[in-house]
């Protein structure tokens, strides 16, 4: 898989990448990260890729053509499944979305900033606009480096255990069961008995049983679907 | 404002503290951010700080003691109003949980990583619990990111002009209205007239009008709140 993130700050995507598993799958090869400033698509000598907007208001907006030069040379290189703006009005991640992303061979993450894009750039050249939550962020690069964490840890031979993504919560609509580690008795506070018991057909079905227990109480909507 | 973050991977949060709105903010002395790597605390030579899941599964779980110890010492450092810990089932972050984590003078983000921490660390420490999102991350650290990023930008003084962030969209329940820049006309796609007209109350409507449209078609759920 290949992803391309165009950005105004290409400084602040620097260490989600190099560090812990999203460096590991690059460093691997199952994953190719590339970055561009879109400053250097700017075609004036100030490097502008932002003005004011119509009708006035506070913020600024991002120009149509440093991005469109930039989308245009990405895609003179090779074919891009979808091109996503992210955006807090788009749809909301979730991990049936990022299930359908890791299927992909290339995509484009264009991330906002300022007021964000100029509109043309949405009805032009975006195929998919997606926002990580109902929440407004400086710009679109922490919602990007979301995207390609939850994408990545998906693809085949990115995690060290396959098993472990899969029991995670929300693969299956349940949210994960309380879990326990060593010390069984840390200052009398104590893991319960069943997971010491070593009876595991048991301790999975108490697992089960916690699950949905902790599902119904905190998030019944996800029992719903 | 302070904010302490609690990670396995301090290096991780390097670049996005060091880049736009979060740096001016920290540079001008209106939030100080504090990242404490947890290994720092671990009570063995290896520094260990998560251990094999009880009952036996994939994954590792973060043990309770580095964490009681990193806690306990920024406790008795401060006061501190919330800890929070980062975990996909907590409640869903949103700009009006953000609204009021940017009243608070101290709090604490505890990173999840692996399969997340001891349950006994959720059960004896933490004050509230957050989740940016239905998806799952390799680790709470760009969720922190997120937290750290959504709230700074309220503290008075941190953004240039006070009625951009009151602009953005989700302040009002209300997503905001398709913004355009020049030029006018490029490749032949237009920006809309009423705009360039100069006639602010009707730009002022046509915004507004806009906007209700548009939250109507993608989120109609934001009205009915």
């Amino acid at each position: 898989m290949r992803i391309d993130i165009i950005t105004v700050l290409p400084e602040l995507l620097k260490s989600p990448f190099e560090a812990s598993i999203l460096k590991r799958a690059i460093d691997k090869g199952l994953v190719e990260v590339h970055t561009h400033n879109l400053r250097d698509f700017s075609t004036n000598n100030y490097n502008q890729i932002d003005d004011y907007q119509f009708g006035g208001g506070a913020g600024m907006v991002m120009m149509i053509e440093p991005i469109d030069k930039c989308i245009s040379k990405l895609k003179a290189e090779r074919e891009y499944e979808e091109i996503i703006y992210m955006t807090p009005d788009g749809e909301t991640l979730n991990q049936s979305i990022a299930n359908q992303l890791s299927l992909k061979e290339n995509i484009i993450l264009l991330c906002g900033h300022y007021k964000g894009v100029d509109q043309r750039v949405r009805d032009q050249f975006i195929t998919r606009e997606i926002s990580v939550g109902d929440f407004v962020l400086s710009g679109g690069e922490l919602a990007a480096a979301i995207v390609c964490d939850t994408v990545i840890r998906l693809l085949p031979g990115v995690l060290g255990n396959e098993t472990s993504a899969l029991t995670d919560s929300f693969q299956d609509n349940l949210l994960a069961p309380p879990i326990y580690t060593r010390p069984a008795n840390y200052k009398g506070w104590k893991v319960p008995e069943i997971l010491t018991s070593g009876n595991t057909p048991k301790i999975d079905e108490w697992r089960e049983d916690q699950a949905y227990k902790h599902t119904q109480e905190r998030r019944p909507d996800l029992l719903e679907e």
